[in-house]
């Protein structure tokens, strides 16, 4: 196992890579990455400009390429692939498995596609591509493969074996091999374990397991990723409406779109309104940024008009000013601690969730509990400590409670409301729900401060 | 396929189970658990107390309880094993595998662990775990399994299949077979496709594939699920500081490992303590709220504290007051944003990734795109829409500027700080980041404010 390890990839490498490009030293480049895993050199390819990246390709085996084309960046990958010819894309594309096919398809308009499309050479290839373009992207349809191993019910070992000999170049990893009826209904599953170790006349009848989880066509890929940690399956078959068996999901792609959901969410949560990453450019990164702090900003405006309301009050009370941050971060803290515990139990969904009345009350006395440890915290230290009036303690600790329950219900209402509307919930967790929660908090503050400070 | 589908749960199968289980109708319970996968079983015993999920268990095969065991919810799991005698627990684990067995006895104590060791009647399987005993649970060494299929590079085909006959009941998923030398080195791989595709005698030095990439049993789980992710594996071979092969980890395994990091990073996000769920008691809830709560009060009351010191230049120009949950805020948003771009980088390590230098120059860049566009419409809005005068428009408006960039800054810095010293730096996207945010912004407002206005 000598030569075989992660391949090491280095500043140093990218630049003698970089200038091996300049002086069209194919020798170099050639030998260099010979034997590099694909995911390396795509990470390698990612760093540079597409008319590097489309030269060092162009050097490497068709196959190479095609396995480096699929773990590109979707950046990388689409400045790359818009400027192929339609005939040499076909190329890569007859490499590949069929689900990666499309993926790379998606991204031209149905023209361009079917211009494509017309130069693969594997009919068999061009036809599975047209019948998985069919699905949508993120349901188990767009996600599965049509290369798989399935066998008649009524074959034997041998029969088996060959067809697996058949379609050994077609299909890399096989896992299980599923087994079907004349009419290609799914019937089970049977493992490589149990082929190697029945004796070769042994009919497929005998031996598969009929206990086998599919999913249907229209699944939601992240449904799908659920069924598949819960059960922990490494490939699942994927069946029509009418339970024919007509594709196979391995955890490869599940895997992406774990990591893809997880970066989704995180983005929803903090106001971040598209997939960016750091190393994009600084103006995608702004206007991705640019329209939640204004919602922010306008829910701040907004704010400052409630606040003139109470001006009066504030004239003769200043101090009360001073309480206004912690007011307002204490909102913003409670309602996104509820919403994402809320998001939380919405991703993992079961049956037996609470119903909707036993989480309020459950969230009402969480929130009781929590406002009065704060409210009863903040009034001892604004009385005893800041030595302020007991009367302004008592309403910046009442005010906290108060807060504390409107922030608490807001944050569980809010995310339950947009999954409802089939909205991403995480987004409640941001910045709306404190920009929300801002705007309620200081009205309650205000209010009870008018009441009890006689203002 | 008719009687192989997702176990269908509902309230009322959990209601019919649970009055069965009073009466001790041992038959139905049985019965129509009979066939049900673990998970789903699982899923049902955790939603019943301790005695009635233990007699449910106690009803069933040893080996399809032992599989229910590692489906429990942690929750679940500890409240059953903690009330079984070791001789009882041994039994179970005694029909797991020891990656799943060692879970189990890290709930115990090392004088409790030692007990139930003592009952195991496989001596194999004790000599393994207490072989896994040894590795930090979050380590690749505490993810492995001792079950997998090794071969040594001297035997054929058929002596490999004997192997693997050996071991059929041991090992359920085989995926690659590794292939060693006499000292247990790891060599290669080789897959059972070309197992059943090989002559008998075929020697296995001949056919195994030396591209294969191992882990060290100390590297960290997270970083092994991202070298899985990247490469496409379904399994990876564990190798010691001598290259030697001790243990295989599973893609099952590392689905966990990614679901509890995004839960984790949630929750440091949003400034959850613990690690908790909707469905746990109030108190644990409450328990894992309050300190980040209490921080952020803390710094709520801090901010009294600064507004308190320009009470006097509030006192002139109270509209100033009206302001400050827009600085807050606008602050707080913009900090959350930097920060989760940072540490989304910092989840995804690249060698390739900016120097600090680059990162901070175009995080800058972003700031000041951002903090003028932000700063101009509060500007406009102050000024031509509010009808303040142009001074106080330009007071809020350059405070925003500074306060963006401040933020930013900020925002950037602390999770790479975090990093450094080994905390997750998710926590800097939570209430941290907030509120330092709000004590800074607020200096930076009224300091502003007296300077620009003559206060």
């Amino acid at each position: 196992m000598e030569s075989i390890k992660i391949f090491e990839l280095s500043k140093e490498y990218l630049e003698s890579l970089r200038d091996a490009i300049e002086i069209e030293d194919n020798n170099f480049i050639k030998e260099s990455l010979d034997g590099a895993n694909e995911a390396d050199i795509a990470a390698l390819l990612d760093e540079f400009n597409m008319e590097e990246a489309l030269y060092v390709l162009r050097l490497l085996d068709n196959e190479v390429a095609a396995d480096i084309l699929i773990e590109l960046d979707e950046d990388s990958l689409i400045k790359v692939v818009k400027e192929m010819e339609p005939s040499e894309l076909a190329l890569y594309i007859d490499q590949m498995d069929s689900d990666d096919g499309v993926d790379i398809l998606n991204l031209f308009s149905v023209r361009e596609r079917e211009d494509i499309i017309s130069y693969l050479q594997e009919k068999e290839k061009s036809a599975h591509i047209l019948d998985l373009l069919r699905y949508d992207e993120d349901s188990a349809g767009g996600l599965m493969a049509k290369e798989f191993i399935k066998a008649n019910q009524n074959w034997n070992v041998i029969q088996t074996i060959e067809e697996i000999r058949r379609q050994a170049e077609k299909v890399e990893k096989i896992y299980s091999i599923y087994v079907v009826d004349n009419k290609q209904h799914l019937l089970g599953r049977v493992s490589l374990k149990k082929i190697i170790l029945a004796s070769s006349d042994t009919k497929i009848a005998d031996i598969y397991d009929p206990e086998l989880i599919s999913v249907p066509t229209h699944m939601d890929e992240e449904e799908v990723a659920e069924i598949m940690r819960k059960y922990d399956l490494e490939s699942i078959p994927v069946v029509n409406a009418k339970n024919k068996l007509v594709g196979r999901i391995t955890v490869d792609d599940i895997l992406d779109v774990i990591r893809e959901q997880s970066e989704e969410d995180m983005q929803a949560m903090t106001g971040i309104s598209s997939d960016v990453e750091e190393s994009d450019s600084i103006f995608k990164i702004s206007k991705a940024r640019l329209p939640w702090l204004l919602i922010g900003v306008i829910g701040g405006l907004m704010g400052s008009q409630i606040i003139d309301i109470f001006e009066e009050g504030l004239q003769k009370y200043v101090t009360l000013a001073a309480f206004i941050p912690l007011v307002a971060a204490t909102g913003g803290n409670v309602g996104i601690q509820s919403s994402s515990l809320v998001v939380q139990t919405l991703a993992s969904k079961s049956v037996f969730d609470d119903t909707p009345w036993q989480r309020f009350i459950k969230g009402f006395l969480i929130a009781l509990l929590n406002g009065l440890v704060l409210g009863l915290f903040v009034f001892l230290v604004v009385v005893f400590i800041m030595g302020n009036e007991k009367i302004f303690g008592l309403t910046i600790g009442f005010s906290m409670f108060c807060v504390v329950l409107m922030a608490s219900f807001m944050g569980t209402v809010t995310p339950l409301i947009l999954d409802k509307f089939g909205i991403n919930p995480a987004i409640a967790s941001g910045p709306f729900i404190t920009t929300a929660n801002d705007l309620f908090g200081l009205a309650i503050y205000f209010g009870i401060a008018m009441w009890l400070l006689n203002l």
